[in-house]
């Protein structure tokens, strides 16, 4: 006799768990060898895997590495360097140092843990529409409601979230992707920033401001964060990641914290899993702490930045034609598209990939309410060279053809 | 203006967290220079650093493990090596594969995922009495209702277990450290397994079957598994851990699961952290494969077998004749020690650490109802060598009459 596993489980198992498409996409591209606009992660061939050996290597020198990790936030060489690194580039108010910096196994653990820490059932929090959809599976396991606030190319739309703040009752918090943002590209601006944080402020919510692709900057000015715009009043949660910088395998993010929640995000995170390897903490750290940062991301830049141009052009040639249009962000991985002809995104994204072998992200999986999305698509330039973006462009283009004829 | 904090968090979080006091016992061992029979963690003079630096290195040669790992379980070969290991042991019924089992960060973080796909505020789950505190905290965090149940050293006593049942209400699950239980050092026979296994049936609950200590066994025959003898019924769910017998920071442990739980479980593992570094799971999986085990394990055993009679000698011989008497398990870390004067052994623990440097832990902390626990001490051995084993239990001894003479 079986297990009832339907009275044993919790409703957030038994109900609230909905399996990855970006995920079904990745498998499925791996499975017919297709051509990948997929994958928002960095090209493997800019892993510095010789550096990265290195910096491991020199961990076995520290046999205490190997046992459970004494300080609760993780390596405290890195967090130090975290929290000056984040001062230099002015990201961070003064205060800042290691005790408010939680080291997490990459940013989705710190998005776990907020989900955790915020959010009870039935609980609204604001998102931006369209947003980072791993995000929402978390929020959404933990009973969350979402209430979603349009973003245009300077960010979070104020005058859209104050609408929703007067009437939506108490909120959470607003999670918020500021540079490069998934899947739009878009960035907000400081002063935007400021229009948002003044909205929390007034409606006595906080700000969680996710932010793994600062440092993929091809053009333009950077702008600030909403964590050292928030300066004292410790409004402001911070998510960054080395994912997109270094690699993502190695998992390890940081959240930097207001004073006042450092403590109990600590001990949730302890509640979790005790400690996170320190040894992939200390080779981030001994990686990142001589290294001549500008030079390294440059060399990245340079990379991200052609292939940015090759696929756009090839998009726009092969599938402009077809009703594509795209837009171009200056930074991160991602193309945001529209094609307003295609009503049913998901099931065009799975035609394609199976009549023409080549795979992308249809939009309405980043939208709370996924008919916000129809007609919108997302292209991962990060891993296509010139050849494979001309490639992919044309069997994209055959296969809206081929669907538009059916 | 702060934000109102206690507002904005969820009970859990407000409410539910307490720090561990193993975490703080262990400081204050630190900060202090105290000999410390506190922590139950492998000696650090048997780590196999040499050999795991090289299986690390041999990583390198897999670019694939440092991207987002495409596998939500972890590691392949990893997983189907502890299938395989399992059933050679004897510990998982033939349908084990790797399909039905997951990679954690370590096995706290299998204890997490439980709390999190089992307990809703207000359920009920079994633990035993003693139990290991940090599964208290966790469950505790989740809001679980703690039912307790005496172990002797056969393990459960089952008259016990079913007079709470019968008065209970449902039960999500039975919390059980099989194996050298922290922190008493009693193992479960197989006899008391079956007796168990038919009340978790009848009363149609699970069995949560904690067992890190397994391969650390200095005499004495080796019982099966609750997860075998369940066979295909599904109602047990195993937690492994490579923590104790290789290093417990790398952070590599596991959950083998009934087949109709494999999938929730791994999507819910995945909204907590998409995927875990691959490079550790690689790391242990080629540290393991290649391994005379046996032969690994004995040299272990040897000196764990040493150090648990001399600390045992030490504490009867010095702290005997002021009213210690102590267990000695078959092996695991733990001496179980009982001061039946002692009425607050956490003042007691805090008065001894500060006044004559030696560092244990209260046993009050490993009963959910700490009254239980009244004159209860738990001593590890792991990392003290015959020498230190004597002067720890003269301080102790120093401390002990001290404290009865105030």
């Amino acid at each position: 006799m079986q297990p009832e596993w339907e009275r044993l489980l919790s409703d957030k198992v038994a109900h609230r768990l909905e399996p990855s498409l970006i995920g079904e996409m990745m498998m499925l591209v791996k499975e017919l060898g297709a051509i990948s606009f997929t994958a928002g992660e960095p090209s493997a061939d800019l892993y510095p895997l010789e550096d990265l050996r290195e910096s491991f290597d020199r961990a076995f020198g520290e046999a205490s590495l190997f046992s459970y990790y004494p300080h609760n936030g993780g390596l405290r060489e890195l967090r130090r360097w975290i929290a000056d690194w984040m001062k230099s580039d002015g990201l961070a108010p003064r205060w800042l140092s290691e005790e408010e910096v939680l080291l997490t196994n990459g940013s989705q653990e710190g998005i776990h843990l907020l989900a955790e820490a915020f959010i009870a059932e039935g609980d609204a929090i604001i998102v931006e529409s369209p947003t980072y959809p791993e995000a929402l599976l978390t929020f959404r396991r933990q009973g969350a409601r979402f209430l979603s606030v349009p973003v245009d190319r300077d960010g979070i739309i104020p005058e859209a979230l104050e609408k929703v703040l007067r009437t939506s009752g108490p909120v959470k918090f607003i999670y918020t992707i500021v540079n490069f943002q998934n899947p739009s590209g878009y960035t907000t601006t400081d002063e935007r920033k400021a229009k948002v944080l003044d909205l929390a402020r007034r409606y006595g919510t906080v700000i969680v401001e996710d932010d793994p692709y600062r440092h993929l900057r091809y053009e333009g000015e950077p702008q600030g964060s909403y964590f050292v715009l928030g300066g004292d009043e410790g409004r402001v949660l911070y998510l960054g990641s080395f994912s997109k910088i270094i690699v993502p395998g190695i998992r390890v993010g940081w959240l930097a914290l207001p004073p006042a929640l450092a403590g109990k995000m600590t001990e949730l995170r302890v509640s979790c899993e005790i400690s996170l390897p320190a040894i992939t903490q200390y080779a981030v750290w001994d990686f990142m702490k001589g290294r001549d940062l500008p030079s390294y991301l440059e060399r990245l830049h340079g990379v991200y930045r052609s292939r940015r141009d090759a696929l756009a052009e090839a998009l726009r040639n092969e599938c402009g034609p077809l009703g594509l249009e795209i837009d171009v962000p200056e930074g991160g991985f991602f193309l945001w598209g529209k094609i307003p002809w295609v009503r049913d995104m998901v099931d065009f994204a799975r035609y394609a990939i199976r009549e023409e072998k080549i795979g992308f992200i249809p939009g309405s999986i980043f939208f709370s309410d996924p008919k916000e999305g129809a007609g919108t698509v997302r292209f991962s330039f990060a891993k296509v060279d010139g050849g494979l973006a001309r490639e992919g462009a044309r069997r994209l283009a055959r296969a809206l053809a081929s669907y538009r004829s059916r």
